[in-house]
């Protein structure tokens, strides 16, 4: 089976017999070697957290930017390729920026998202200037969170430039049991406090480091603030205050 | 056989010694792992009917969008790869405002289809800037419904920029099936509310789900209102409402 | 033989060692797994005749475009990839439109023959923005029909950008057999009654199915009337009234 | 031999390790496969024979082009791909043109000639819109025939971009037997109808067909009348006082 | 393994089945061959230094650049191939110059890292013309020390267009027993001496040769002077100084 | 070692691993298989001499043009593909028409010659319209004879654009013969009628066929009348007056 | 280990998996092959020694240029391919005559050295008209020699585009023979006459022929005269007075 498979996998953009586009399905191999990354919805906004993989003590873990702001109301989390994802974001920023600048108003949740599936999709051809051309898929999965007048909002987007709405999604090496662990304990109606917990015992699963301030990260995009990143006093008071057994409402 | 053939098929863009143009069929492949698309011309409108996968339970299934607004009078449904599907009805959509914008009419339904074929057809090519270019073929297959002064149409595309126009077509991984279906049920003076039902009929038998509220989307263009998506709520109705046995009319 | 050929057809345009060009060969056969089309030219003018493959009855076959115009005086019939033949049908017709806007004269039927083989032959070639480039042959024969000031002309263009006249000429998958029946039964002084009956004839042998008004489709130029397609009714007319034999005049 | 010689012959433009250029090579062998054609130069003018083929009885055979006129003083025969022979022949006629309306001056043959043989050295390079451009070879050969004040001169071009002068000189599928026959035979005080016959008897001696005005085809530059294609009427006269044996003084 | 590997890894922007890009990967093969660079953070500034290997003792060591000043307040060490280093930071200049003169403040040290990385991430891409596009990822690894109002900083760039802050980082041939080294002995409120004496004795640990003058180059920023590279008098001297055995506090 | 060798040599222009570039060893081959060309350097000029391949009588050999003018005081001979050796005189006519209007002096012959291997060197490259591009390298060797202010003098060129200035100087097939007959034979002081005689006995040695002045040309460049291609007659008269042995002052 | 390296080093531009770029290790190869060429600094100046292979006794010696002016402070002796090293000594003059005429100062040697290098690194690329573009390495080593306000020296490029002073240095087919003589009888305090005589007895040991004012060519940069190259009477009388024994004080 490999031996004709591989004749059709090297062309960045060729379908092979059974219709399938190989290049763009080994890019998505790529984000199952990044980190674990896990978003959640709740009614008053979306939590996004990540696993940081720190391997040297000396390597200042608050370098490693896995989630990033995109704009006020927007933030994003990432799996992959690391410089790719740095490509899609700042074209995820001047979109918007752009649409704040033209119309003086914040741009849509959707509108961002689907800006940077445009971005992905077009892989291999010319663009204007403004941002990267690449000669290959991206190696990257994003969870976009944000809020706008439709309320909060977590997208998921992939290598192939389709993107979906989800509830609570996780991403990277641990996605399949954390997806699972997701499923068993969200609701919808979970407050700001149960998602983080939830993300925090989620990671804590798939990690094989024990969980600290120094090896996630964790962010929300509420109505109140907009988009923040949680500072490691604010991480460390979560981790400690991180119930033993889930939450009664989260079974 | 396999080991000839493969000789060619990876040429995006070259004919085998039998005449065939492999990357086009394998991109007519595509459409087949894609999920099932049904489309019914009445002498009222044309009704459009998609099923959705939907992956995990906290997947949004309002965010998987199968079927498109066109225009006011247009709309379409697609098989096949999401993404390309977008860059397809962008264009569309784009040649349908300029052309209202130019002649003050709405553009026909033909027109429209004819531009998503030309599109199509010059993968590898250079084109002007307002639309993507693609370095193979589109993989997605189009049902095309709309109203003009030629009363309702559906039109179906395919990969190889070929079009037809069909009085009622099913496309994707069970369109053998549906179409064997449509045919034997479908007859040229159906109601609006027959053709949604019949469509119901064909998606519930090559679904593997439940067919619910949530795992397929109705469209529908009318005389009266132009291109309709249904809400939740009219498509739970009309599931509640859907007949038995096929209405009397449609044997 | 055949491993030594393959080495040199998948060059899109590259001799083999004897002579040839396989990728416009290839192309040909592209051809033959067309549908038929015919072509008769009488002193009062020219009649293409074309068999339209119906693959559904719900397919509407008003819609498969087989035989099309390009000027008043000037219309086509094609066999072979029905994409590639409406590029090079829409190069020939603003090659038409052009020149009656510069000369005020209508084009000369062997002028528009020749626009579109220059297409044919310049594929792989950057051209001006009005038409499509391609980057391999056009897959499609077209038996070109019109009038001019040297009377009715009937051309037969190919792949590989060479173009003929012919008193009498069948292309597609029935065109050997069709041929040889043109051969035996067609004469220099035939009415265009008896011209559309030995059409019909040729048609009826080569095709599976019956042959009715919904399968086939039929065209003339003539001095008086110009291009104009069959309508249905004057097509099922001729069916009706079909000699059971050959006409005397033409055996 | 062979396998070794494959791995250079299929690059359009690299020398083998002998130094050889096999698809200019390959192009020569196309010629080969082309009908024949003959030119002899006589004190008095240049004519032009060939043979046509002609595949089926409704062929219009006057529509097969395989000499053509360049200017009102020169035309030319060619042998191999018919629409490769276009291109080139209208480049001539454009540089002759050219040269007229700028110099005031009939073009000389040999500058013609030039003319060609740089479009046929160029192929694989981007030119001037004027004429098209070629990524392979060219695979035809001319003999161009013209009068300028150097008196009646006949040119052989190849698609190497090489160009000779002969007195006669036979190119395609039988010329290996009608150069000898030429050499045999010819002599430099020729007339013009000796030549003519001469045409004739070594055109006779390789077609399989029997020789009449429908399946060949002459043309002359005489110094009077300048180029011109014999008629039927003229051909059919010169075929039927061909005389049975060589002329005395072409032994 | 290696055999399906290679299938993948010479196409300079492909993912393999596993979702890896083997060039990027090679480009980081590079770096282990070449010499090893260290650099050190401390409170009162950076510390850089490298191994030069010098092949013959009639090279003038001193042309041997391994440590560049960027800016004032900016510089950089490599490892890997000496060219490309040179272009990616004739990057890094004209981009801080550039943000010199236009906001007429000092640019930012991760500012200068990121314009750094997205220059290493475009490989394959035509840029604007300031500075060289490369057709292969960068062979080259850099050090990037720095002071702005963050205080010191030291990032590492690797081909991926990644990068990273590090309290002490080594990378090159040696990296691995050095990193090692540098984990054990490197602590947060360690002096600009000490630092100094760390590398020292880093480097002396890895390399074949005797550490002298000649074969090793060190570079500091520090608040009050900016970017200085030692000179061989301010080098011996540090040399002569260093403890025989590590100091006390860095244990 | 011819398989490994063909890895290497279908590369236009790559290095093999022994740093060789095969693509211009193989056009040097191509040289060796044209027809042998002779150069002699006396103090009163330069002689060139060339043999002419006539493949049939019927050719008129003055038509082979091997020998050429650049201008009024500098010509060259050719050895290799006839069409690339007219590409590269057309550029040196050029070069020098142009050094003649801007400077209102004649070019000096090794700044044609330099031009003439600028061009050879730059194959593949895309260039100024004046000249034509190749995308292999030139297949042919010149022998520029002329004389300007520093006397006579004779270069030679190669594919790969190298130049020297030889005294005397053989190329072709027959060329390592001749080389070493000139060796022998060739003084310093030789008048040019000496040299003629040389260059005749140089090409009779090497010659199948029995030399006349049909299948040879001669050319000179003196001071007093700049190049001159000697007339069949001169030719005539030369090869009368041929010394049956060497001239006493030769040997 | 040869079979999978093939799979590498076709690419012109392309990493091993082991980190290296074989086309640019092949052109040092070809540096390799290349006649041997010497470089010696003084407090005096510098000077540069080459090897000149003269294949025929009837090559003119003093047109094979291996050494070659940049400005009148600076010049360079090659080794490697005459063609390329002509391309890179041509921008190393526009660079320098650029730089005199914008800034009315000599150009530094380092600047000049290294505008050479950067154009080196650049194949592949598209560049300004200025000069050529490569399509692989350049296959040539110089050794540029220059004075400027940091006194006399010697500069070393390779094909990679790196760049490195030397006190002394032997490039080419005798470079390690005549490196290991460098690094015993150089010393820094060296007169011009001495260096000369070294750089006499460092050539005669790695030539096979007699060392004769034919077969080498020296120059020299010096603070009074600037670049000169010497004459074959100054270079005859050098010769002469080399001393039988290596000069007392290089030992």
């Amino acid at each position: 089976m490999f031996l004709t498979r591989s004749e059709y996998d090297r062309g960045v953009n060729t379908f092979s017999p059974e219709g399938r586009l190989f290049q763009v399905e080994y890019a998505i191999e790529a984000i199952k070697l990044g980190s674990t990354t896990v978003g959640i919805r709740t009614p008053d906004g979306v939590i996004l957290g990540v696993e940081k993989r720190v391997p040297s003590p000396l390597l200042e873990s608050s370098s490693v930017e896995k989630i990033m702001e995109i704009d006020a109301h927007i933030g994003c989390a990432m799996s992959g390729l690391t410089a790719d994802a740095r490509t899609m974001i700042d074209h995820a920023r001047v979109t918007s920026q752009n649409h704040s600048f033209t119309y003086d108003e914040k741009i849509g949740v959707e509108s961002v998202t689907q800006a940077v599936c445009d971005l992905a999709l077009r892989f291999g051809e010319s663009m204007d200037n403004e941002s990267a051309m690449m000669s290959r898929p991206f190696g990257v999965a994003l969870l976009i969170a944000g809020i706008d007048e439709k309320g909060p909002q977590l997208y998921h987007t992939d290598p192939s430039g389709t993107y979906t709405r989800y509830e609570a999604k996780a991403i990277g090496s641990g996605s399949e049991a954390a997806q699972s662990d997701l499923q068993d304990k969200y609701h919808k109606q979970m407050t700001l406090r149960e998602a983080q917990h939830l993300i925090l015992r989620v990671l804590k699963q798939v990690m094989e480091e024990k969980l600290d301030h120094h090896n996630i990260q964790l962010a929300q995009v509420t109505k109140t603030d907009g988009f923040h990143i949680l500072s490691e006093t604010e991480l460390q008071e979560l981790i400690d205050t991180m119930p033993a057994a889930p939450a009664p409402g989260a079974a």
